[in-house]
């Protein structure tokens, strides 16, 4: 039996990570999109749009951790985990780059047009960006954790 | 004489990159910053102080470079490569959030206020968050290429 770093693919505290970008982006989605309009500003699109990549990819990889964990231990491929690495890679700058620019924009909303722009909107756009903000650590921090076992392999 | 990475610490190519850096982070600091005013925004203020930090850490690693090349061979310590590694990806990060929010902010001045804010203004914007990125990616290159060597220490 290899030595198991913590957070890597096939571990539960890779699973626990996944279900946390799992549920993040899906809270910064359903803040963003539900019952409210969201397509008159670029920035919200484009949040709507990489939150739309992060979820079924998290949900990809969380699968395969539980039957990783649950079932049958599932061999580590040098080529596979670089793929993963570089998903989460990108995906996890895309995920900074729109959570900055959805708060900048609140930002501005919030200082400048309070006449215009209900607070109670402003609250959900705010907490929006919160929750894309944490989806982007998490899987930051999966990515370094599967970069740091690739070497071994 | 041990293989050299191109771009790693003490390389004529990381010396290319640092100064790449500086030119980039200069000149968006220049464009958002001369003569016009960019206190009136949130993120406008985060990219100069983003761009502040970024100038005299890449202008402190270029000398670093130079002296390794032109003078004598700097040796490579873990724990010096480590802080640097460290260094440039946090302030990777930063810049990318600045350039993101600059832009998202700009984009919304131009598609909303063109009554309001003149276009040679957001022009000046939109170049200095393109600069940005480009001083995210470089300084995003120096770390990944710094991070390669960091095993064979």
């Amino acid at each position: 039996m290899e030595e198991e770093v913590p957070g890597a693919m096939g571990t539960s505290a890779s699973l626990a990570l996944r279900l946390g970008q799992i549920t993040f982006s899906s809270a910064s989605l359903l803040f963003m999109s539900f019952r409210i309009e969201f397509y008159s500003f670029t920035s919200y699109c484009f949040l709507v749009t990489i939150m739309g990549l992060v979820i079924p990819w998290s949900t990809a990889l969380a699968l395969l951790d539980a039957y990783s964990i649950f079932l049958k231990s599932l061999p580590r491929r040098q080529r596979i985990m670089l793929i993963i690495i570089i998903g989460d890679w990108v995906l996890s700058f895309l995920s900074l780059a729109a959570a900055c620019s959805t708060a900048s924009v609140t930002n501005l909303l919030v200082e400048a047009g309070e006449q215009y722009w209900p607070l109670n909107l402003c609250r959900r756009y705010q907490l929006s960006a919160a929750t894309a903000f944490f989806s982007w650590f998490l899987s930051f921090g999966s990515s370094l954790f599967n970069l740091w076992v690739l070497p071994s392999l």
